[in-house]
């Protein structure tokens, strides 16, 4: 486990480094809508995505500073989903991570454009990307995992469930859009810029989905929500199991080079046990 | 004027077309969402931003229906700043062109999902773009443009000054972003896929700007409101007057094939006068 914690604390510094040269300066005009950005972006987060599309990354090649600037355009996604989904007319969330939410300290139409103004960067940044046809294979990818039939179709129809009992499909649904669609991107992502042949892809992605919809289902584990509500939580904790185990018989396809990704794998199961 | 009135009734039936193609089916799940995008993006807009990319592209190469699909794009992006914008913590609008606003009709959180994902499908859009290359500048470029230092940073200025008495250069910096960066895009785009050299992708772009900023000024004009209230009906057509003729020149560069963006220029500054 300490080896997994060394190499998220060396990435997610470089990360952060990136961030923090792809958001605008907090002074630069109109600063409040920088400063909400950063805010947003710098509040403490893990940076499992990143972390995944760079560890994805190095199953299939070398050099992965290559999936940098991918992997904060994945980072910058997921604090568009968190600012957006915090807003009054969505969770109505006043704290996340302890500190205040976007809206609570920017203001609520701050809070909206900033949301917006990441996705736009996310783009950008993706649009950096060589070659050239890889970077608008990442852009048509993520594009669709995001839209209104993955991450954003998700948070729809955990609305349209928001004062009624949910039932296991359409928690399956929710689950699988709104958290795994991202998560999912992010591995294939990194594997996608490597270079990695269709076979490869596959496993990283079913790799991803597997610990996609895990990570939903051991935060509901641990607030005591979801899938622990309608399933109990035995079921829940051998869900959460079963999926893990798939994912990491996946990573399994890449010998010795998987292993990172089966930590990572074993970490989402047993974090803040 | 009834030249350029066919070849807006000819253009505005292919962008709907494919407009149709590109957004999913209502009945799609989750419907709702799906029910929204095309509700805003079928509201009887004038398509004056993909009528500008296909003129544009038409100036500098052959078979404009290759300008189509980006075409497309802008409108959707353009269709995802009038939903956001007329959100209640933004302009509070109730109606847009006699109709309910998308969250008035669909509620606000769907109203505010509908205008991401229609963001989303913009950039999946782009980036079928071919070559891989032209579709990446694009990209980098209708980012940057909305942004918050683009189209949303205009916003963030104007919400800055909602209950203030605006200056003319916060003014200026508003419509320029707000209205203008949008409209600016949209020429500059038709002209990237037609491959045009870097001095017509110039002339297009100063085009783009003037029309741009005149767009904003002439519907103060007509509502009275913005420049009008600072400068007055004389100056402010005087203003406008200027902008249009500075664009007319700029199609003069093209030669008889600049006359269709002259006479959209004109158009314009003379719309329901």
């Amino acid at each position: 486990m300490s080896t997994l914690n060394q190499y998220f604390k060396k990435w997610v510094a470089r990360v952060d480094g990136k961030l923090n040269e792809l958001l605008p300066r907090e002074n630069a005009y109109p600063s409040a809508i920088h400063r909400a950005m950063r805010y947003s972006v710098f509040s403490g987060g893990k940076r499992l995505r990143p972390v995944l599309a760079i560890a994805s990354y190095e199953v299939c090649g070398k050099d992965p500073e290559r999936a940098l600037g991918a992997a904060c355009a994945i980072e910058l996604i997921h604090t568009w989903t968190l600012i957006h989904d915090d807003l009054p007319a969505m969770d109505n969330d006043d704290f996340r991570r302890g500190r205040y939410t976007c809206h609570r300290k920017f203001g609520e139409a701050n809070a909206i454009l900033a949301g917006s103004a990441l996705l736009a960067l996310a783009f950008r940044t993706l649009s950096r990307i060589r070659p050239y046809k890889v970077g608008l294979r990442l852009i048509d990818g993520i594009a669709d995992a995001i839209g209104s039939v993955g991450v954003i179709g998700g948070q729809v129809v955990d609305k349209l469930y928001e004062n009624k009992e949910v039932n296991l499909p359409a928690l399956d649904y929710i689950s699988i859009h709104k958290t795994g669609h991202l998560i999912k991107a992010a591995c294939w992502t990194g594997c996608v810029i490597a270079g990695a042949d269709k076979s490869k892809e596959r496993h990283i992605a079913k790799y991803g989905e597997c610990i996609g919809l895990a990570f939903q289902v051991t935060d509901d584990l641990i607030d005591g929500d979801g899938y622990r509500r309608i399933m109990g939580g035995k079921e829940t904790r051998a869900l959460a199991e079963r999926l893990i185990a798939e994912a990491v018989a996946e990573t399994e396809n890449f010998g010795k080079r998987g292993r990172c990704l089966a930590e990572i794998a074993k970490f989402i199961l047993e974090r803040r046990k």
